[in-house]
């Protein structure tokens, strides 16, 4: 059984891929958003059809989704963001096109949990200080599509 | 730290079964009802416990497949299939089995997204041209068996 | 295009946790409880919050399963359990400690697949007898946390 040096790097980076998108929206979902804004290089851009104005910036994108847990702490309800079905592209030895859906999951304290809403996600991630970083996320959700 | 070839081989295996189910189903979601065919052998087949026959030859399925598409288009309903829990099993150098769970969400154009409904896919598959086909799929609805 | 050989191990591993987690709840939703208690350690416990007390050691753990298993065939439910999201962290050669989320979907014969809670997973995973075994799992359910 062999396995080519390009099946191993084109695996290893799928699953790279799979485990930061997994690792990222932990942090969001548990309201560490600042550590989650941190996965985003200094100049990226958190862009969605549901929003007006993509944020753009690492502080911005912090700010902005400091706000929504706030918001959804207050609330009582438990975000969970579900990013599967990953298709990575590579474009670069530091650069990645990755096209995945992402659900939301929301259950209040004391409820029923129940799928809010489903979506598409294009990512272009960059490595950068030895990590991968999302430079632009564009989130279509799909009622409004 | 040490990693078998063995280790290695298995877990490329299983991460390009991950990956053809994301591109794979990604091309059916997004309307590409022809290329989402062109995922099967010329041979291949798609049976369904909610389908009375089974869809036997890429052309019969692409046929298949561009009317349900048509169908979710005109009623303005986006569908998102999400196949995972991938239980890979290598059959041979260029076969395997692989049985995972499907869901199929679906999101109508303004309207709220909902679980339609929860399957399991037994699929064997070959590698082919240089890539993996579907030669056999199985589709068990839950709600059916 | 080099890939480390730690990149490679890590990726080995991540692959290897995401492979288990899949074959190990596949055993579960097919009834086979008594071999879904055999991927725990001979001395693992099954916590949840929803749980008065965890559940110690394989037998207790299968005399749960089962129990539970009996419940759903005898009502006529399918369920799924879809573990995703996983972040694995190497705490040893031999262990493992993974935080994923877990989506439990029921689905009644003849009626509509819904979903039943949205949790968190925290293992604590050994490999002994050349194979993973959950050594302790604590689940979280969101409604309750």
């Amino acid at each position: 059984m062999t396995t080519t040096d390009t099946a191993v790097a084109e695996a290893v980076l799928q699953t790279q891929i799979q485990h930061f998108y997994a690792a990222q929206m932990q942090l969001l979902d548990s309201g560490k958003a600042e550590d989650w804004a941190g996965t985003f290089t200094e100049d990226g851009v958190f862009a969605a059809n549901a929003h007006p104005e993509p944020a753009a910036g690492r502080a911005v994108i912090a700010a902005a989704a400091r706000k929504a847990t706030d918001e959804y702490a207050a609330a009582g309800i438990q975000r969970r963001h579900w990013l599967g079905m990953v298709n990575v592209e590579r474009r670069g030895p530091d650069e990645v096109f990755a096209q995945c859906y992402a659900l939301v999951i929301e259950t209040p304290r004391g409820g029923q949990a129940r799928l809010h809403v489903s979506t598409r996600c294009d990512d272009l991630l960059v490595r950068a200080e030895g990590r991968w970083q999302v430079k632009d996320r564009q989130v279509y959700r799909d009622d409004l599509s």
